[in-house]
């Protein structure tokens, strides 16, 4: 029965979701396992949310501060959203109803590098964590934690939380066991010391999280799946951009700058990388690594396949079907797969030292090459910068990728102006639509805009944003990074008015 | 005679900037030494600036792709900038003549994070290096290189030029010969070790720069100063933020969040700068340390009163009078500054590591903590991001100082929206402008904008930045970042068409 309990003073604690959330009072700030909508706790929060309507209901207000590895689901930040019952949340989301709070300004969202977030906590940026509320695969003899299915902050989690509690989700696989690499090794300035890592392969740290016992005030016991959003095949823009990314990776590697194992790949989540996997794939790339945040269905296959060899993460982001797959092979993906902590997955020393390929998604980029990777607009976010900042910063390659248009045609991705930056030119290396490619490298902003306009615009904008910069070099102030002031954001001005960056007409 | 020249083989290759001059041929890529205005060559290229405008004047083209460590001074930049002897210019520059031709569209310019330049180098993300022009302070006798009074890139273009042209400097002080610390333990991916360095004082490489003997096709001999820019004393508004600073710091000591060592600081160059370090000493601070780029006259100062126990940097950057006191005491700084490459000086995994407190300038910040550190109106050039973003990114605190207004008070450095983004509101921590100090640590965006405009702006532009915030607050398409598209660059604009911010009447 509490097979995944093993340890006797654990056992005295487990109660009801119900008696757990009542330990969680309003104001306080709550920190929960979670990334990438696995791992995260599935009871607690709904309890929690049941609560807290009954709160609202009676006339008493109840919110609280919540944070994350990154994105969670419906049963947390969906059922939270719901009810009302957050004041601050950080540092990454990706649910409908929070971000509709969040853009009507009901909710504050403090959007931070995925790498930082356990050193801020450390230092005390975001005030005394009261609580945590982690779910795990089991709990050892001696109180030692099995990690679930995402690592995320879960170590700064339940060291700086005054209170813990736990959620032990029998669901998740208990091969689980062995699978992660947590690193007790970090410390605060001036005591901080190299990291010890080479290679994506290395184990740093050990497998098993730690845990106070004298601070876990409840044990809740829960048999349920991850998010598991259902993936999707790539679709044409998908492959296309893939292709041409595909097609510069052998260039690179016929110039002598790559080897054919490529460097560690970084690759965020969505169609768009995951066509990209099924590219390298196809292209007979064997023998890769992966340093990255997430470990998705087209990873899977790759490790299944030998065109990666391993893979180190901080979480999984599987579809049911990927879910299956893994179980049904987990001895065999457990020796290949690596979960760490989000402050080391995402560690820019490790990424620049390792040498990442970085490949991310966009909302949209400029002609200069400034990146939009969370607004619409400029004013209402979508998700967040996750970890694409501290891989595109320090990586080998920086690749940021999207369609050229959104909204059925009617808005581009390549744009006069960002309407919000996220990653500066200085951090830009190249931009993919399925138009094509624009290799930035030792380009200056002028040479930029020239071949972002050529090679990635739509052939409905291109002749707008080049009649744009044309107009620009004659008359801007100053002709470093032309711009006319009063255009450079009328595309986006157009969007919010008419719901097309199109001209009327 | 020939003291500062003790290789025999080298001797044999001296001969006169002109014949020096005469090996560079046009379309080549020169990579030069210097940073900051120290450390650069002084008399080939004003060589070869006098051939470049016998041959413009003949009628024949003649110009050249330049890369250093960082700004020169009018031997090096101003003179090929007068004869317009260059058709691209990385990674940072800051002299008049050069600016004039970049923002007029004259001549294209790549504005690069410091730490990269190195690396992209390596990468041949800039093609081949043709030649490197590299002043030094001497040449030992089996052929390796006294460092001069910058080091820079100055590695990484001895090591990746076809051909070395060297500038013996004997003005330089013979007893820089030991102040050096050039780390030779850097590698591609995926070769990469951890840099060993857990200290400011740490010394981990050699003092002196190698080159392979058979590619120095020429030896210059020369004797003059470097550019030596006149020290100014701070000024009342440098001395109202430096307060604002150190009154913060005081508060963070007393918070239990800072050490009374405090972390090592990076400090950028200027009146501002210069006022913290006076403030620093003036508040009894005691056995500090520095992890920066440049050594000015105010860190000697201190250096001098133990204030600092030791600096760590790539250059100096002294006045007439700060060179005369570096000299005079030349044995007692040497013992307490060490110069490194620029790749280890603005190290993304030091700075992370040491956990520096960076304190950089800015032109402008927008009311959410997005920051402008180099462009004027959007469009205009000033001189570059150099370290900031290498130090704002990854160190313990990120603070960002300006004047709240500029030229004569039509200009306010406070703006609804950024018109070039080179800091995203991710990584600013903290703005402080004469009128007050923005903690921004832990605040989503409308928290930032109430306390930005509260604290820094200006009296004469804070009731209008408060009035764009709340119509932004009522009227804007998402309420997460609140702007108005129509209005977001009008204070921009403003300026550009009347050369002020302020409205008419």
């Amino acid at each position: 029965m509490h097979d995944r309990i093993r340890d006797a003073r654990m056992l005295e604690r487990v109660v009801t979701a119900e008696q757990a959330a009542a330990l969680i009072n309003p104001g306080m700030t709550v920190a929960m396992s979670g990334f990438t909508g696995a791992g995260y706790p599935k009871a607690v929060p709904q309890a929690l949310a049941a609560r807290m309507e009954a709160e609202h209901d009676a006339g008493h207000p109840f919110r609280i501060k919540v944070l994350t590895g990154a994105s969670t689901a419906p049963e947390l930040d969906g059922a939270l959203a719901k009810v009302d019952g957050l004041e601050l949340r950080l540092p990454y989301q990706s649910d409908p109803t929070m971000r509709a709070r969040i853009n009507a300004g009901e909710l504050d969202y403090i959007d931070i590098h995925l790498s930082h977030v356990g050193q801020y906590t450390w230092y005390g940026f975001f005030g005394d964590i009261d609580l945590a509320v982690i779910e795990v695969a089991g709990v050892l003899e001696d109180g030692r934690l099995i990690p679930s299915s995402s690592v995320g902050n879960n170590k700064t989690w339940l060291e700086q939380a005054g209170k813990v509690i736990l959620e032990v989700n029998r669901f998740q696989p208990a091969e689980l066991e062995g699978m992660h690499d947590i690193y007790y090794g970090t410390a605060l300035p001036p005591n901080r010391k190299p990291i010890p890592m080479t290679s994506p392969e290395d184990r740093i740290g050990e497998p098993y999280l730690r845990v106070d016992p004298d601070k876990v005030i409840a044990i809740v016991e829960t048999n349920g799946p991850d998010r598991n959003s259902p993936f999707n095949p790539p679709d044409e823009a998908s492959r296309q951009i893939a292709g041409h990314l595909l097609e510069f990776l052998e260039h690179e590697i016929k110039r002598g700058r790559l080897a054919e194992t490529l460097l560690p790949l970084q690759s965020g989540v969505g169609n768009i990388p995951n066509a990209v996997l099924e590219g390298l794939a196809a292209g007979g790339y064997r023998g890769l690594t992966a340093f990255t945040e997430v470990i998705q269905d087209g990873m899977l296959k790759l490790l299944k396949d030998g065109v990666l060899k391993m893979a180190s993460a901080t979480s999984f982001s599987l579809s049911r079907a990927g879910v299956d797959e893994f179980n049904a092979n987990v001895d065999y993906y457990r020796e290949r797969i690596i979960l760490r902590p989000q402050e080391i997955s995402n560690h820019p020393e490790l990424v620049r030292r390792l040498g990442c390929i970085a490949l991310n998604g966009m909302i949209e980029a400029d002609i200069y090459g400034n990146i939009n990777s969370t607004h619409v607009a400029g004013t209402r976010i979508m998700n967040g910068i996750g970890g694409s900042g501290d891989f595109a910063r320090n990586s080998y390659l920086s690749v940021f990728m999207s369609p050229s248009t959104a909204k059925g045609g009617t808005v581009s991705s390549i744009v006069p102006m960002a309407s919000h930056v996220d990653h500066t030119e200085h951090d830009t290396m190249i931009v993919v639509t399925e138009q094509g490619l624009a290799d930035l490298r030792g380009l200056a902003p002028k040479q930029r805009a020239r071949i972002i306009i050529e090679n990635c615009a739509h052939p409905d904008f291109q002749p707008m944003l080049q009649d744009y910069f044309d107009r620009a070099c004659r008359d801007s102030y100053g002709k470093h990074t032309p711009h006319l002031l009063g255009e450079a954001l009328s595309w986006h001005q157009r969007f919010v008015e008419t719901g097309s960056m199109k001209p009327a007409g």
